[in-house]
């Protein structure tokens, strides 16, 4: 049985223990106190005899549809893509999760981000095999209905890029959405089977300690992992978000490794070789190191950093009005569960606790929410995540100051946002 | 901080605790049994050298697309619909979720089920508004971003129509699949505004105890609700699983009922009026009341019952192999949280306990799962679902014995799947 505390009891708890305190220079309210004090932010007076019938009550609506799309007055919620290779591999960039426009904590599967080296493949599912060989007792093949007759297990993780969020490593701020620098990072509920039940099956031979995945795609995409890693929380995922994994996902399947970075957990899996040490593949030597000022470059950064990022609000949108706002962001770790975020409108001068959207699971997106009051003046938001095993997140000059300059791998540090006294926002370097 | 034991852990403490045990008739196997047990289930011995490169990776993957969708190879799974009235009013009748081809909690925003009673208005989101007025101290209007303006919240919530399972009512059991009988449930990630806000913010006159809510759709459906609802877990939804409600879901905004049949979370929220009763209208009347031998019919049925049904294996699917299989389904109860699923592979002679996957949510689906041995003979499958007040999901008979044969709501009762001896599944009444 579920011994939590729900959401509701949590929030209970919050509106049972009021009070309403000022940050330094910025009011921050809480959450039953934006509640009782005003109507800046809400509903207009209204004439209820005055309301007019709307234009779509007087004509019959569309019927059903066997698939469903979201509404025509949300195309501009899209995932913006790059790709410096375009003109030779078409398929080798990247796509990223409009963050900006998005709240909870699932990404719908269509906005999920991409990150390809050779495009998506388009793989029939029933030609489609995984191979586990190498140091093992007895090479296995799995075709996709061998595959799913084995125990499933169901999990809400994040996928993050290595790259994702280093476009703040350029020295001049870009002025673009919080999507177009951190939408390399997306959550869904994994579905498949335990990567450890298809390994003791086959048979782990004495001295195995690392595997290679390859994936299925044109480049052959492959990566090291330790095959403690492996043996530890590693899926094979068969479905996200309740259907069959998405094709730019991996379709029709996709090794998880949850917490580490995205470029491991490698899609459109067709085989796993257990080995004695890591393969050095291109992937993981050409990619994915992190430089420093001696010259030296540390290969291997798998688990990623504590990391949050407000959402809302965040480049693009306009405060219009002064008085009460929602501050609204997502923070996660690759080390576990967050268990703090400090949010902060004087650039870090003062911190005040956001309120943490439950449940809160390991290795995933946890959604932090804060009443606020603009006043109409400038201000500079920042918010701070903590995970459980008290990691805290860095400041860029922290983070920056351990590499080279324009290092932009692995990129975890605090974000900050610019809100100009007209409402605008903008990108800084704090 | 969350002090719920993890689903990790959840599943070391079932390992830890792994007892083999046999049904009366038939072979249930636990997780880890399964695991150490057999080859009978997974991977084919494999010659690794003899591995093929397949077609899709001597050509170049497609590019990024700002909006994704699932592979061409799962067209199939799609939203069965019906219309009773299709000539006349094509928007009116329903659309099912495919549960037979689905696993893992979440329902993808594509498949989630639609029941509509003139189609889907299409709405401009700039020129939406909801007033709340009636029995208030001052009648307010909110147009979105006066919405967006409130704290919100997040909540993993089915929706089910009080028609769902209806099919079964009829005497002979109909040879259709999972989804076409128990389809109209779904699940999503659900962020709005509590409505308990915007009540206060327009002050509740004394007296006023039900509320009417209105949808913006050309039905103009509408239904009354308890104030106590309203007051307690109801939400006005601008955001399923991470972006804008979808269209056939009520966009730009929807009620939430947490837990109640699902018609009364009106879609395309446009008017919430405070009253003193119930105001009876057409789609409260004519609709979802449930007539028992008497004559009389029970009119309000709020909260739905605890349910469970298996979702695979179920009709049409095809046992083609003996040996092991893992039996899935989902659970969910309007009172709360799935306590308990047991599976019965005999009619229910005798139950074994499903493994649940966590974190389990309130009024939310719950997956469970139960390794199973299949012996190549005839054998009925059941799932009986129990909830933390102690509800228990009841049988065919105890469920019909209470009103007029053929009554189709509310139906909640235990479905059966007979599987024969060549593996094929059929719609059993039992």
């Amino acid at each position: 049985m579920n011994t939590k505390r729900t959401s509701q009891e949590l929030v209970a708890k919050r509106e049972a223990a009021v009070t309403l305190a000022n940050a330094k220079r910025r009011r921050f309210l809480t959450r039953s106190a934006s509640v009782a004090g005003t109507l800046a932010a809400g509903g207009m007076a209204a004439n209820a005899a005055a309301q007019e019938v709307p234009p779509w009550m007087k004509t019959m609506g569309t019927p059903m549809r066997a698939y469903g799309t979201p509404s025509k007055f949300e195309e501009s919620v899209r995932r913006p893509s790059a790709s410096g290779y375009a003109k030779v591999t078409p398929g080798a960039g990247a796509s990223r999760t409009p963050h900006q426009s998005l709240e909870g904590t699932i990404t719908p599967s269509g906005l999920h981000f991409e990150r390809h080296h050779n495009g998506v493949p388009d793989i029939d599912p029933a030609k489609h095999e995984l191979l586990i060989h190498g140091m093992v007792n007895r090479p296995l093949v799995f075709n996709l209905e061998a595959l799913s007759r084995y125990p499933m297990i169901s999990r809400v993780h994040f996928v993050e890029c290595a790259g994702n969020s280093g476009a703040n490593a350029q020295a001049k701020p870009l002025q673009v959405t919080a999507g177009a620098i951190h939408g390399l990072a997306s959550v869904s509920e994994w579905t498949g089977v335990p990567l450890s039940l298809l390994l003791n099956e086959a048979g782990i031979a004495s001295g195995a300690s690392w595997i290679l995945a390859e994936g299925a795609d044109a480049a052959a995409m492959s990566r090291s992992v330790p095959l403690a890693k492996a043996m530890d929380d590693a899926m094979v995922a068969l479905y996200q978000n309740g259907e069959r994994v998405r094709p730019e996902q991996g379709y029709p399947m996709r090794l998880l490794l949850p917490g580490w970075e995205g470029n491991m957990s490698v899609k459109w899996l067709r085989r796993i070789k257990l080995t004695d040490g890591p393969t050095h593949t291109k992937d993981e030597t050409s990619k994915y190191s992190d430089l420093q000022p001696d010259g030296k470059a540390r290969q291997f950064t798998f688990e990623l950093g504590v990391k949050s990022i407000i959402t809302f609000p965040s480049f693009g949108h306009k405060l219009d009005r002064h008085g009460l706002y929602e501050i609204s962001g997502i923070a996660w770790s690759g080390a576990g569960r967050i268990a703090k975020v400090e949010v902060s409108a004087d650039g870090g001068a003062s911190w005040r606790d956001a309120q943490l959207q439950g449940p809160i699971y390991s290795k995933s997106f946890t959604r932090f929410r804060l009443p606020w009051e603009w006043n109409g003046t400038a201000a500079t938001l920042q918010s701070r995540a903590i995970d459980e095993k008290g990691n805290v997140q860095p400041t860029r000059t922290a983070f920056t100051s351990q590499y080279v300059p324009g290092m932009n791998y692995h990129n975890h540090y605090i974000q900050t946002w610019g809100v100009a006294a007209d409402g605008s926002i903008s990108n800084v370097h704090a």
